[in-house]
């Protein structure tokens, strides 16, 4: 379990993003793109090792640290998104287990 | 507020990928890839589109459920990432939002 | 060698646009999200393959007509981007080859 | 017209990489993975600007640099992904021109 939740966090991006005065360039459109663009730089950081490496990224601090800080972009950018569009990111990935439930029967 | 938790959610997408077999193509460096096509398939619902019309893109009920469809599956594969490699989603946010606050001062 | 040259087939898609009326889309932001999304269809294919997979992808004839369709589909909009910046693909090739000759000299 | 053609930087990208004994990592998966954050390095220089901001970036030196330098080696990685897969990149242009012909009739 964690102390932080997702809507406490969201509610301090939108903080951070008002108090630089960023919404003007948080379009839907913007945030998506830039979701894409960190998207692509935590695979920039597994690109060109084996399937074996890339499971012992975290065992080196250095790239241990980037992943998270990626994987933290990402996550920052769909919260964004998901407040900015007034999207509940947990209810639609709950919504889309349950689709895929039936989509891809268990065996 | 949302009945969902994110830890619930990661054990749930765990035991999907448990009974179907598919563990052993959740490598990080897999894992990451699906996740930037994901990221892509939501720039490709706005590549078109004015900053405006992708403002009003909830209005119309398919591209709504479509933007929700897709945000569940960048969710979902970030959250595959973060058990794959041990990330604590939420905390590594928290933690890049403070480095944030120190790198971009609020004026 | 090819019969066709870039060129040739830039000039084909400046027209196969204008008579679409499909310049105003055209802007250099949305031309890199389209690139972005077809490479990211790219990706797709191989992103469940093992190394060893994707090396023989071209073996089964319906994955070897996706592969070349959706790199005909990246060339396109790259040539595209390069059209409406007026930049020479070629030219800036052959300048970052160069760049990296200095970069990363050979033993 | 260009003085540098397809064929001839290719050929230049198949010693680049061999001199470098590169062409281990050059697997087609790892290619496309490459190519797509190439692709979204590109994005990165647009993903705030406005549409008007975004047809003007060539009159800035250091972007119009930075958009080139970008093209290129998305280019790179496309060519040397061709190569790897014996693709014709501007016969798999021409011909998917051809299928968007009829895809698209023109009014």
């Amino acid at each position: 379990m964690t102390k932080h939740d997702v809507a406490g966090l969201q509610q301090r991006l939108v903080e951070f993003a008002a108090r630089r005065d960023w919404e003007q360039y948080h379009t839907p459109k913007n945030l998506v793109a830039a979701l894409s663009v960190e998207a692509s730089e935590l695979v920039e950081i597994f690109q060109w090792l084996t399937p074996e490496e890339s499971a012992r990224i975290m065992s080196d601090p250095k790239d241990a640290f980037r992943v998270r800080d990626e994987v933290a972009d990402v996550l920052s950018y769909l919260l964004r998104l998901c407040t900015v569009l007034d999207i509940d990111p947990l209810d639609a990935l709950a919504a889309k287990i349950e689709r895929n439930e039936t989509r891809f029967p268990a065996p």
